[in-house]
């Protein structure tokens, strides 16, 4: 029989020896939102508009989402931009409203940080700390919320490799927060059909290399609003702990990704699909919990 | 709202207006396998050795997997290696030996065809023949099986777009025959721990694109045998109209990709969960013949 | 000190232990196509059209190239095109074309060669056969010309890595022919303001290597006529052995790569750059053969 | 003839009606970094360690690239590193260190800079400063460097197209900061026998659309020693403006990147290589100035 070098997880050995490996900790970390396990048996649906807009925009997706069965809430009130001259998020007003919503709904927020000198301020109104793709080797930043208490939303640089992916959770959990979800959302190809290729493969990888959970972004990984569904399904079948998941209640007139954001009708459907899926694999969609109020 | 030129499935006009496009011809082709439909209700379940390497060995492996519910049965009998000194495949005795099995389960074979001059040969054995991926955009091999009245098993080329992926298959169709089955087994990217990325997200593309039955090789998609029924499961929901994977009585002692073929155990596991997924999103895996004796 | 694997040249040991490698044959092998020489001190210059589209084209293409310095002339009569629908080449007429104006020029010719069944015909026409990137791995094909007594120009598929392009070659060499030229013609990455991106580093690294010789072609290595000269003068600095260049009378009119082709003007003014170049660095341009009438 | 979509140098109108564009500033930018022009007729020529690691590294470095012609020293305080138990820096003591051997020899200092709360620090000891190519897209960093007065040297991220590249020097200039020169510094692509691919054709490219200078650093580009001298002399040839090399007083004891540094004679042999290809454009390598002690 012939050899293969790539019959080997990862090429060397630091994921091996790391705080992030299987090898060190052989049992699944479950994150605990404000309530809501991540990395346990039920499969946890984060939804939400891209950034926050306006209260209307944010209240009304929630409250649907919500009743839709999300069971976190994601809006952005930083957003990275590739040109400086877009929508840049509506900042300390965006993380109000999404702090007055939560209260209405029950719902957990989690939304992005961007600057070392936001993690205070991002933590002292959000449930989960976002790091965006563009950001996963930012070491100050990851460090910096690596000393917050928060759990830790990593997305994948869209460049990077499993390996790098792995390394840098492992610079937040070397600050001493083991709260991480990692979160697959599409990598940079040569394919221009899609705006990334969502790299479905990333979670098997990863569920064997660490013991942390791995859930999937399906707006972003693929772009196009109709494509979400079927890669959703894809994502629950193949053993991801979660989805994140952009929607919007009129996609049309999104100041951010409305192209892939899902209408609240799509996200119904999607997420009664969604549920046969699990079943068919002995799990079950996380149900939200209940405004306390 | 944003406008954003990815939200058009693909650029420039060509897939329009060709013979491969769904605006052409609306309805999905079913591709008939010697009695076995591709592109209907029913997934197809494609099983085999990577290459023809003795009697013993293909006749074990295909009793095998037709008791396991494959369908159509897969085998190389000229074999594409990347160095000249691995060995090359059987040959003419390995299409015999391919013919011997297929009288006695009544699978129909799939096997790959590289050379203009062997087509004839090689559509005297088999019930459908596979164009390999280096073979992709090897033009006068794609007109030679448009010739032939064989079906056709044409896989993506590592380094291929889904547009010119479907350029080649017009190639074929050119010819007159639209008997193609399209297969996406993995493209190139940066990423080294799996061997190739599969992309499954071609397969809602293309769906879309085409009338043209899609399904996936998670075998050379990912290159590690423990990764295919995660990446199988993902495919069946992501909408696959089939699977094509390499099994191996023995794949410690296989001559060639051991370390991605299924063992006959592995195999039986994976239908078992193949099917249950299958039936979660309304459909069923495809029953295989009886041997006509 | 770090320990970092990219310091090996090549992962794999194959290529060291190969026929291909420096390992195998310290010294430099000189490719004589009709008497001009490519791997010695001298840089040949090939040039001409992309395809042999009429008499008038070629006739007065090739005498402009010759006039600049040109010492061998390409024109291809089967072209390998995405679209079936697209011009596919003047075939045997074309190879009857070039025949002609080699008499009158001199000039030696080198065209591709895409079916097995091709071989034979066109290596009665040509005095060197291209191997296009799209068939670097069409193993029949690089076994037939193998066979073949003409010396091959092997272009590296856009895909291919440095190994991969090697054993390439090593297939015809593995037939008894050594008499081989590798052509850096580009690779697909992300980037796509440029058709491909040409790697430059593969020369180094290819002569490291092997002792084959390596030129480049910057014509499909950008797909952009304005960056053609500034790329030609970075491959002489980087040590190329050669250049391979699309030139055409009236780029405007071109049946295909029109936008990437040289004008007979441009040509002219590169050409002169060069030879500044080429002095820098102690090498010098290949002078043309006499058409021996 | 064929029409081709790549003949216009970028997609989409956003760098046209930027402020890094030709068309809003059609003559060249030039970059004084403490009396050292970037972007003017002579190439500037950047050289140090990868990392202060100690004054007797960093003096015997640095006095011998100054010998040899550098114009401008570089030194990281702050490194990125992908594993957190890695040498991340000498921090503010690096940058003393760097101030010193300034006075001493009179060479500008360039370092790196990476947490939008180092920029006042940082900018208080170096002459310019350098994002990184893993903060390529880190937008804050972006914008605090814009609001600072030194220039900034802008490397591209491994995965950015030269669109993206543009876009985040335009989140520096939106603040104001115009002093900007953009580096080259290699692409990530499927070839894995250099550390990265260098993409030359980035210079003609970024050259033809923005008005800023264009420099390429050979040594995160190769990944490997012997790689950087032929590549540095085609940077020359295809038109940049200077060159960032890491240079190592002992490479073998290098704390990161010595495998990829030259030692001080591989500097002087490549130093009088790269002004005789200099000269065949018609351009010098820029003169050190002299210690204004």
């Amino acid at each position: 029989m012939e050899t293969n070098p790539s019959d080997k997880p990862v090429k060397g050995k630091s994921p091996i020896q790391s705080k992030v490996s299987r090898y060190t900790k052989p049992d699944d970390t479950l994150v605990n939102v404000s309530g809501i396990q991540i990395g346990g048996s039920d499969i946890v649906i984060i939804a939400g508009p891209c950034a926050v807009e306006s209260r209307e925009q944010l209240f009304s997706t929630s409250r649907s989402v919500k009743a839709g069965g999300a069971a976190i809430l994601r809006g952005g009130a930083f957003k990275p931009r590739s040109s400086p001259y877009n929508f840049q998020g509506m900042g300390e007003e965006g993380l109000k409203l999404l702090s007055e919503i939560r209260k209405e709904t029950g719902l957990p927020i989690v939304t992005e940080v961007m600057d070392t000198r936001q993690v205070e301020l991002v933590a002292s109104y959000a449930d989960m700390l976002q790091i965006g793709s563009r950001n996963m080797q930012n070491y100050p930043l990851l460090k910096e919320v690596g000393m917050s208490k928060k759990p830790v939303l990593l997305k994948r640089g869209m460049m990077a490799t499993v390996e790098e992916f792995l390394m840098a959770a492992e610079y937040i959990l070397s600050q001493g927060n083991g709260q991480i979800v990692l979160c697959e959302r599409g990598i940079r190809t040569f394919e221009t059909s899609t705006r990334n290729t969502l790299d479905l493969s990333a979670v098997p990888m990863l569920k064997r290399l660490t013991h942390l959970p791995v859930i999937i972004d399906p707006s972003h990984g693929t772009g196009l609003r109709w494509m979400v569904p079927p890669m959703a399904k894809a994502s629950i079948a193949v053993g991801a702990d979660g989805l994140i998941m952009e929607v919007h209640y009129k996609p049309e007139e999104a100041l951010c990704d409305g192209f892939q954001s899902l209408s609240l009708d799509e996200f119904d459907l999607l997420m009664a699909d969604m549920k046969k899926i699990a079943k068919a694999i002995g799990r079950e969609i996380a149900v939200p919990k209940h405004a306390t109020v």
